[in-house]
């Protein structure tokens, strides 16, 4: 199975386009998940176990394991394990380096974690992105355009035609060959997301910045899918793994998943009727 | 002390520009090292011992590390203090994210590891890098001009009147308010090299891509180094590591790192005579 029909069959088995992020910073955990031996695993296997129906995806954000060193590896490792196998499990490490280092990296990441998707920076181009599409079942999301401020910074510098994120979104097209890749664009810009999705209409876009970061649901969806209402997948983690901070949190992701998701899917409805 | 002021007080007792690159990968250790408990750890114990006289700096490549999973970043912590306090210890793990992520990679890499400096990719703007920039004492390298041949596809793009690799550098230069900042240039461009020193002439530079990835060293020490000889760490790694694949590793890395030490102050010499 291509990682593009895999998309397809979780996203239409789940009936949802919902990601959940997993960023877990010990210091906004309850007291009784702090105390135990391993918080970081602890806390992210309540939101999995409450949240698995309402997902599509869970992405995982390495920096927050890394914080905590090779423990922190360690849980990330174990965590990964426990993600179901009808879901998919991206890894937000958003790696890229010269050939024979992103080989490392993909391998350490799509076969050793045994992910299906990984984050992937575009700056050094296409031998660095090309390790991390070496296996058509697995993905990579290369930024395109990011939810953050900073990506007026570069993201926009452009040659008069057009910007550098077109530029990467062609190349992008360029090198899918194996039907593999996929875009990072954030929900944070709702006008450059119907631009990008009309100049890629075939690429699977990993859509961030709902909740935290502002990006309005409705218009990300209307602009983010494909004309099926098909190939996104919404991310929010923030909003829904601290929408509680007592301990009643995986309760509260729980509706938090639900209403995000049949919020998505009610859009969806609405664009495609 | 400030990151430029340590820099400056290592090169110059070292007497070295020399950065010693450890990418440890266990497939090219001779056999009495892949038989050890812990390979990667004590490979590159041996060449730490055998080449700090020579270095002013280790740079740990974290991709070849982080192939091992957890045990690999056990190995890294390991190794990052054993690297004598008189040399600098860079983090490669080129990371960048949102500003919340991105604070996240700084304190794992430049506080709980306590690396000297890390590299950093700038695709996603101001906001992903200023994290690591936080402590005036430790420093970030960030992606410019990269050695590898994918370098080509987008920074070069232009606007006409400049490319992204000169909005790069021009950006870093206006969020140096600590005097943090440095630059990855490749040394297998020494043309760009030239102009980028001489558009920065007040940044560290962390100069790559001699060696196995065919840069002329000659020409990366006469363009990278600042007037008085300074301001550059060259870069060599799997021609120095790799040497031997024997049991004289550890004594071959030595010569070549002298070697390429003197061989980098004679150019030195040349250029300031």
């Amino acid at each position: 199975m291509t990682f593009y029909q895999r998309i397809a069959q979780v996203t239409n088995n789940q009936n949802s386009l919902l990601c959940v992020g997993l960023d877990p910073d010990i210091n906004r955990m309850p007291d009784s998940i702090r105390s135990h031996p391993d918080p970081q695993f602890k806390f992210c296997s309540e939101i999995i176990e409450s949240t698995k129906h309402a997902a599509a995806a869970f992405k995982i954000n390495f920096a927050f394991f890394e914080a905590e060193g090779s423990h922190g590896w360690a849980s990330l490792e174990k965590l990964v394990e426990i993600i179901p196998s009808n879901i998919l499990k991206l890894a937000d490490a958003k790696r890229a380096d010269i050939g024979n280092t992103s080989d490392m990296y993909a391998r350490a990441i799509l076969e050793k974690l045994n992910f299906d998707a990984v984050t992937v920076n575009p700056y050094l181009g296409k031998d660095s992105v090309a390790p991390f599409l070496q296996w058509p079942e697995k993905g990579a999301f290369i930024l395109c355009l990011t939810s953050n401020p900073g990506a007026k910074d570069f993201q926009y510098f452009s040659n008069g035609s057009k910007t550098l994120f077109t530029q990467v979104l062609e190349q992008v097209q360029s090198w899918n060959i194996h039907q593999n890749c996929g875009l990072v664009v954030g929900a944070t810009k709702p006008g450059e997301l119907k631009s990008i999705r009309n100049a890629a209409p075939e690429l699977p876009f990993l859509i961030p910045g709902l909740g935290a970061q502002g990006g309005d649901l409705k218009e990300a969806v209307l602009q983010g899918t494909d004309n099926a209402g098909q190939l996104a997948l919404f991310n929010s983690s923030r909003s829904i793994i601290y929408k509680s901070s007592g301990n009643d949190f995986a309760e509260a992701a729980k509706r938090e998943a639900e209403l995000l998701r049949d919020e998505i899917n009610r859009v969806r409805d609405e664009k495609h009727s």
